[in-house]
């Protein structure tokens, strides 16, 4: 028995300057829990401001817990002792992140988000993966029975590698696409029902596919089959987009018009459950073929420019609060990590979707490929619920990525260049010619050879 | 979407005088869903006679909803347009029951129920067989959207008949035997944490095997993992045996007190869910060597003559309802299937456990066969939970029952003697010599052979 | 026991200007089987003229057997009472297979040979499946328990389509292709060893993949591994291309000179066992580009137009031949289906490759689809032998087509024209625009579309 | 490429007084290779001994080929650049042996050989399974490319083991129990064709199942199914047996008249393709009942004291031959491993029966379970050949001993021996009480505790 009130939760990547407030967040809200988190990050410093943040968040007189934030120095220090460990880092510097995103569009390449496939996010999993080696090396000696939650990107493959290193390892991956997709179902329950969804979860949703390619096949509102009114809704807002309020998309890079999700059910019959960002860049070029044609189905591509302001802005925006010159609003990030680590600990039963080895919850991928499903979360368990299998169509593009995924991980673990590069000219959005992307790879390999040790470039 | 008050329920063995009941109770204690329900039976008076009493219990006042029941001749009028339909009927009369329980003990060889495995659920399972490939065509014809739910044993080849006559079905077998080792899990909280668990559901088990022979490896009230406890409770009870009032196991042949399910504790180390009577069945003839061993570990041989009495009971019970002659009191049954119907309407989510065919929710265990885990339940779908696989030991006993089932099924869908000899044979409770149990099997045989058309007998 | 000289053949399309007649030439150099073929063709008099031919081959002096042909009106009576099935026919037209090759290349999409896969082997894919579902029925009621050997292209999806409708047929399908390769390493070891192999067979391969687009990833010649040498003599020619005799691969559209092979191999590792035009066709248009590419890799687009020619004379030549006017030669095809035949009767057993439902002979390929490999030929038995498992890169792309294959018969066999593009635009050749590839899409329907009853074009 | 005439053998168990003969004799004969065989054997003077023997045989004038034996004192230096690894060790001494086949008649479980399962087959695999774990270490340490072929009982479990240890290994088991239903068969078309078969080989039969309960449910000669005369065969020999010579049976204790082969045949409809004293071990007490059982059977017990009295005659004959009193004669052995030498070494192709890990060659068998079926032999490669499956009801005897088997090797290697208790029990010789069976099993564990380190016994 887990006493609920001396918890240690290893923060790997605690440094982040997004996720962690919404964790630190969270936590507060929660009384039913509480202990210390562990912050251990690269760049130390940040995690020291995190840990300031952190502790003033927790003696807030709106925080119905007190949590206690530490920097740590070393990742053993983090784990050792650790009930839950939390994996949020930024797998190298935004200078890799620029040349994923942006190299490629030289060849006419575009990519929208660039951390999961398509050129960008198969190179930067390369990088990625042998960070997530050495992270699993050490949970394995240092919190062997600890729970390990995942966000970063690429999700499936940074999970894939936990398991690969850590066959035992008790870990999966979180992400919050899906809750949009529930979001949108709770507006088409507006307009044609006439109903107020009181909570998000309230929208049940059948969840398979794999991270940010995730779909809906089955959705209910009590006893309410949802899909034929998405069909309608689809058909009334296919060609101008739905937002809640005109325009708005224009003002947020991560905003769209849900066109790319709509195009896709009226082509496939299905609900696509992420944000259009991700979906366009698991298929050909259809939706990013050229800037315009990025534009004309009201979504952005976001620019490492873009992020690198942001960060700034966050930068600052966090040197103030950890210097205690900002008042906190302690908000609920809308994610569910807390709310799983709950259900971890008996508190209450959760059901959701989560990133974790197919078991056979998808009929007809490969076992233990990382796939998104439901799952039943409940005392010190994560059972996944068995979802089906998708309709052929879907199922050869979902599967096509699943077996790149393989194939990279396993080029990244041997440091297998032909095999990289053979795996590389499977990504759907790579349509150039062969010379073409052979120079492209070799050319966003060089931009990243110093988190490739002991590769041949 | 559904209309929660016109539902219509099913009910194939409508002249149940026990199931039947519990339904009704269940179904009048709940206010959210309303509609009729057809009884069907080859007893035509006996479903009359459960109509009446079923619509006298609408009435009372403290019914929250008002169903109609009807009797209806044929199994047509019954399943047609039907949202539901129930499943529970004696297959034979108590006369091949007899024969079924009591030509074994002719060789030696006992059985405790004799429905589920051993040589007497086996003859059972041949003449029961037919039928549900007679009902299964009739749901696929008539009802091929409703959902089906089974009480019936041999619950697993009843469940898996259905499967293999209408592959598209929507059925499920639900049994009780699971709820009763939670209660004694919250004895065992009770007993050392001293704690009352409000409701047997807040004990979370995993359910994984086959009906009648389930085990439970991971067990947890709120964040306590409860197999250590378990594991103290056996130690203390294993020789003296559980039960709340001392002497009580005595009064009733349905009860025991345990010893059966602890020594199989002691020896396998997982807790084995459900009565005595069924578990001693699957196993050698350890507890079942002869009726003085069956006394010794403290549970029953139900004979049949005892049902016949009962029976008896419960008919003129029966008949004095249905004239009205007695006052009702309606009881909740502590049966799930209302609870399941409220799910699969989109009322309220359950995760309970279920008999469904094997997805991949066991591993190891054969794809389609049926297999008993938890389920997750909500509008218009069942999702198993992957369970994951069961001990080796453990495994290798479970694993041995599922092939002889799929045997049995064959043998009787092909009327192939030798197959059911060759299976028959398999079954572990029996170990007389081969000339003993060939004379034994033709005897069983001959005795059910009014049920067995088309068999060279 | 079949008598070996009452054998009865059924030939389906026997009405063929080409694999008929090697048919007849290996039948009559086989001394130990001998009975009569039927021909059946929806072209009867093709079939009229074919008997003839293969009487007056009977009757010549070097014949070392006397089969009796016989051209019959309806595939009922070809088929009943056969103990072989061989089928081989042009699925429509010259018309719509000048649509399947030529329409794409106003789209700047060239074929090189376009009945297996790409935009061509798609379409006549759909054309071919529903005469496949005739057969299939013909043979499950005629001719249950005869061997069926295909030769029809596209093979895998033919094959597939027999077992589909038919699973318990006995049936495999035969391609010369893998033959080519194992010839080519009959030069390797010339050139490097300096030995004359006696004759192909004696390169043993393992031999893995789909049909066209095989792959051997062991060969050796007696207790000497050939990859080495293999790698060395790719080497070396990779650039200019391999030929007997120089310049003559210009000579016929069906040569080559390796190149597309050898490259595949530099990419890859292991030998491609395809002949470059089709090898060609299954990747994206590197070799495929435009014509000038396709000159560069020294091998040829086959145009409709020559087959057309090249069917004209030998229409006349058959004619010719019919009338008795010309003098017969017999020489052996090259092919192994007598072979086959012997071993399937018994006489000789021969282990050899063959298109046949993965049974797990490849693993990691779907259960069900047909796959390359090698199988044991005796005695009405055909056994696939274990293959092992492709490299990722090559699995990905393989994996690839048998998804996309299982989606053409499912969208064929359910008149789906949604499913039909969705899987259309999944082929690696077909490069172009969403927009592009569904107007060709619809233009290709169109022009075969007297084939495809009950589609909604 | 391996040179034919300095190859290497490793013979572990190299003081053996009967295999080892065997392959001396079978090397001798055969031209086609050559080299020197390093005996290594824990009793160093037997395998000094046996040196001497084979380099007598090497200078017989009918030798063939010139073979050198030495005597090596480690396994290191035997194993170390050797090609093929042979591998027939006797598991402990006749002392443990004489436990394994005595002990259980105490409680009156009476074992034919006592080798492969029953009590005593499963004692002795606990014991040997720590021996091939050495062996199968030392073989990845100093000849991970040999080839490995075994001899050891219990089979399937010292295969299984040589894989679980070093899953690279390319190891098989061999054993000749087929070929005697080969030439039974050939007695068959003797009987009923009145044709003399050439060759054992020339019976072509499917062969799966297990080693010692294998079966074979195809068999032709030529053109003709031999089922249909097998079947004639029973019927007639099913009460006297089958025997050359009459009453020979009784001339040797490995001698019988199939009458338990044609039992099974009647009750099952396959050939049992093992001699009867080892399939009767794998069946309830049927044939086992008590000694006079046996005879009825025609068949015998081995006692430990016959194969002590016959190792004397054999060690004084070795000693003779050793130094040279004795003319020898070299006689082909019967067995098969020479012949597949030659196919690894690409001398000549072979297909033939082998025990090897199931890649999905018998369907419904656990992948990596030991099975038997035929495989292709060719350069450097085996590879099992798609054997089908079994009838339900033998699949079910099958599967429960691989069941048994993987239990057993666990409980081997993680020396569980509650776990190991509980397979015994699941042995289905053993139809004693549970508490018989416990004593039972702590008395034989007792007797072999030299060799089961680390166990608490």
């Amino acid at each position: 028995m887990t006493n609920l009130h001396t918890l240690k939760i290893a923060y790997i990547g605690g440094g982040s300057k997004s996720w962690a407030r919404s964790l630190m967040n969270d936590l507060a809200l929660e009384s039913r829990i509480s202990g210390k988190v562990a912050l251990y990050d690269i760049n130390y410093e940040a995690a020291v401001q995190n840990a300031k943040i952190g502790n003033q968040i927790s003696q807030l007189e709106e925080a119905k817990s007190n949590w206690k934030y530490e920097a740590v120095s070393t990742m053993e220090e983090a784990l050792s002792e650790s009930d839950f460990v939390i994996i949020s880092i930024l797998p190298g510097s935004f200078e890799e992140m620029a040349s994923d995103v942006h190299t490629p569009e030289k060849y006419g390449v575009y990519q929208s988000v660039g951390d999961t496939v398509g050129p960008g996010g198969f190179v930067r999993a390369l990088r990625t993966i042998p960070m997530y080696v050495e992270i699993a090396n050490s949970i394995k000696q240092h919190a062997p029975d600890a729970w390990v939650i995942n966000y970063t990107n690429p999700m499936s493959l940074c999970t894939r590698t936990l398991y690969e290193v850590f066959p035992e390892i008790k870990a999966f991956g979180c992400c919050h696409e899906v809750f949009e997709t529930q979001s949108l179902l709770a507006e088409v329950v507006k307009e044609f029902l006439n109903e107020e969804v009181a909570q998000r979860s309230d929208i049940k949703v059948n969840v398979l596919g794999i991270n940010h390619f995730t779909w809906v096949n089955q959705a209910s509102y009590q006893n309410i089959d949802l899909i034929p009114y998405y069909k309608q809704f689809v058909e009334k807002y296919a060609e101008t987009g739905f937002e809640k309020e005109e325009g708005s998309w224009k003002n947020s890079v991560f905003s769209s018009c849900q066109r790319v999700k709509f195009d896709l059910f009226k082509k496939y019959g299905v609900i696509a459950a992420a944000g259009d960002r991700h979906l366009a860049e698991f298929m050909p070029p259809i939706y990013l073929k050229d800037p315009e044609t990025v534009s004309s189905w009201k979504f952005h591509l976001t620019s490492v420019d873009f992020r690198k302001e942001n960060l700034k802005k966050r930068i600052s925006e966090n040197e103030e609060l950890a210097e205690g010159n900002h008042k906190f609003e302690i908000n609920s990030s809308g994610e569910e990590g807390v709310k799983i680590i709950l259900a971890l600990l008996g508190v209450e039963e959760v059901v959701t979707n989560v990133n974790y080895p197919n078991k056979g919850q998808i009929e007809g991928l490969p076992l233990g490929a990382i796939v998104e499903t439901n799952a039943l979360f409940r005392n010190n368990t994560v059972q996944p619920v068995f979802a089906g299998r998708l309709p052929l169509d879907i199922h050869n593009m979902v599967h096509r990525h699943v077996l790149n995924q393989e194939s990279a991980l396993q080029a990244a673990l041997t440091k297998d260049k032909q095999l990289a590069l053979n795996t590389f000219v499977n990504e759907p959005l790579l349509t150039v010619s062969r010379e073409e992307a052979e120079e492209l790879f070799d050319e966003m390999l060089k931009n990243t050879k110093d988190y490739l040790p002991g590769w041949a470039i």
